[in-house]
């Protein structure tokens, strides 16, 4: 990886060395897409089906998984890995469940009360992505806030052939909707209807280009679904000092790297040693790992960042504002009041990335490309919405009315005024015929 | 206002009465608002100058209003006027100051530590529509949470001329930043920043057509800004039993059609002497209003649905979804269980939805046109950004080592599992050497 002093770039040379790389849909993904989704719209499941063949070089007869098929894939999986999922599961769900929300009341003046109540989001749609590897972790950070939010329809769909881990996952979520089709279609499917998939509310989970910009298609047209954050490339930056292990450094960035070649990856160091150790690391480490050609494509663009001291490697982490930061030094603690913009924060030498990709019980589904500015890690927030409620007596109102009557006015709302005056009349008549 | 009876309708025929409108920004307007927002991203103060000549008829000199135009807007208000906007602010800081984030702590399983930090989110920009009469009410329903988030930059923007009551509101919230710039150039400004007017995070708050555009377009752009939900024409759907009083009804209806032309009104009873009181009392009511003209359009689309009992009621306004949901029945607290879908819910004979509007505490940034389904009302939520942290001890990631690296086996993810056993070989080593 390249390694820059930061003291020695000017201010729009440090911009520069944090902009991530220009990420847009092509012009051609875009209309694609737009294809797709109208086909989807208008052919319902016939279109599923012919894409399938399309894209997957799958012949689908049944859209839905039977249970049968759900019944044979659990079966088929070895027990240690049903054992590590499950315990995944249950540390997934316990950090989870401690989300949820509790209804708020308050008076806020004698007689007027308000509330916060919560509600499940009633349909869901869980996209998971197939591939060579399949991703059960995906699963059980989609499928466990949906199962504690109690949503009412849990549908999950995953490109042909679904591999049984994915179903075992969802087995274990409670979700017994599976739909094999993927890509852009199973997105426009989730979000208009189709015969065999139902319309559902919202849209999560990662995917391809293609995937990505249908959920922002269908997140943008009226009658379509809402989706769970906007998605990018997956980061990590790591902070460490003098006394921090190149070894585990270098294990962390290439967990980061082998996720794809558009993976970024930034180390922020005031050791110019360290930062050599972990280069030599990175070339020991690279050479032996089944995707060293995926993680050394993603080096490529990676850095280290030789800085001054902590305080400054805190402030480069905010302006970059990373999706994974690991804080690898002594005490790490004391940074984390400083840290104002991350996704999932990984602190001291025994907290690899991956313990939160699988099984600390936090969730990997992160806002990513500096959208943690804006966007929070995703929750059971995210599966749930919440109303307000107020009820006044009849001598809230009267105490309220001062009040709303004059900023009526003041905004020359006559009916607005009304709906309170023709109240309190009728309390005043009430109370001995408004002397 | 038209009177239907639910149980005459066909299953068809129901779902069009409580279809909304068709929404959707014209061509025209798409490629206006785009042209505003490039212009005002390459030519910056200038384009809002020339914008402002053009569409507010006004020739600014200074963007940014000054502390000394500030001072005498709030000193030329009437004492009455800010009285009761110190106490509309009171409320709905109480209210909002409830919703303060608890940082989360769990021991997911011995030593796996994991937690959710708030952060506020950094700048954000509200949006205040001007026009023939200001609207100070939006002001504390977006500066209030700003304020108790500790947003570090509140920049508040409002056509010019800006009205004295809108600089006093923003006043009471702490907000010093105030730009005399309104309509897409004012949203474009503060999605990308200009000479004047800082970038921000997050852009809140109403507005007409182009702002409604503006806010989607640099919501979608790469660079652009995040925005608080989508907007859509304002609604109400009053549920009410036989006994209530049809004057009350028909004064929130109408607090509702003043708003403007497209506002959507709907009342559900299973009483139909009610429904025709409250058409009585309308027409009584109508006459007197200022904006009789504007409340009379909106009526042309409202609707009374007459339903077989409170439960069907319910049941038709969960499918609706309203914005503002109005229950005047005996006991209305029962139903609250029952309803999944409202932005927020009025209970009871004495609270009229112009208190929420106002001064009950609660936000009127509301989700509307069907968005109650995935979006929640405005909260403190909206002001800040949650993420997740995590740290293990040397024995919890021992502890957890066999469900990560099982589970990164099943997803091929050899860096992952390396991740962690570089540095459980160091602890075994440790130990005694691997035994
Ligand atoms: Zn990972
Ligand atoms: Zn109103």
């Amino acid at each position: 990886m390249k390694k820059v002093l930061w003291s020695a770039l000017t201010p729009a040379e440090q911009q520069q060395v944090l902009l991530r790389p220009a990420m847009a849909a092509s012009d051609s993904i875009t209309a694609t897409v737009t294809g797709i989704i109208d086909r989807v719209k208008t052919e319902g499941d016939a279109a599923l089906k012919a894409l399938s063949a399309q894209f997957d070089k799958v012949e689908l007869v049944d859209i839905r998984l039977s249970d049968e098929a759900m019944k044979q894939a659990c079966d088929s999986l070895p027990a240690s890995l049903k054992t590590a999922l499950r315990e995944a599961y249950r540390n997934i769900r316990s950090f989870h469940a401690a989300q949820v929300h509790r209804p708020l009341s308050v008076e806020t003046q004698p007689g007027v009360l308000c509330e916060m109540h919560s509600r499940a989001i009633e349909a869901v749609g869980l996209y998971i992505p197939g591939g060579s590897a399949p991703l059960p972790s995906t699963v059980l950070m989609l499928g466990v806030p949906a199962e504690i939010a109690g949503c009412g329809r849990k549908v999950l769909v995953s490109p042909p052939p679904i591999a049984p881990e994915i179903v075992y996952a969802a087995s274990l979520c409670g979700i017994d909707e599976i739909y094999q089709v993927g890509g852009a279609q199973a997105v426009a499917a989730l979000a208009f209807g189709t015969e065999s998939v139902p319309k559902v509310d919202k849209i999560y989970g990662p995917g391809n280009s293609f995937v990505t910009e249908a959920k922002r298609q269908v997140s943008q047209a009226i009658g379509g679904a809402a989706i769970d954050m906007p998605a990018g490339p997956s980061e990590v930056l790591v902070i460490a000092d003098e006394r921090a292990n190149a070894d585990f450094i270098a294990a962390d960035l290439l967990s980061q790297a082998e996720h794809g070649p558009d993976s970024q990856v930034v180390v922020v160091t005031p050791s110019d040693k360290l930062a050599d150790e972990v280069n030599e690391a990175l070339a020991r480490q690279l050479a032996e790992l089944s995707r060293a050609g995926i993680a050394e494509q993603a080096l490529d663009n990676s850095i280290a960042i030789v800085c001054a001291d902590m305080t400054e490697a805190v402030a480069i982490s905010n302006e970059y504002g990373p999706e994974h930061l690991i804080v690898q030094t002594e005490n790490p603690r004391q940074y984390l009041n400083a840290i104002q913009h991350a996704g999932s924060v990984f602190l001291g030498d025994w907290t690899p990335e991956s313990v939160g990709d699988y099984a600390s019980g936090t969730n990997h589904v992160l806002p990513t490309y500096g959208y943690v500015r804006t966007y929070s890690s995703l929750s059971l927030n995210d599966f749930c919405k919440r109303f307000t409620v107020q009820e006044l007596t009849a001598d809230g109102l009267a105490g309220l009315a001062p009040i709303v009557t004059a900023i009526a006015d003041a905004e020359g709302l006559d009916a607005h005024r009304n709906a309170v005056t023709v109240r309190t009349q009728v309390l005043e008549n009430k109370n001995g015929g408004g002397s």
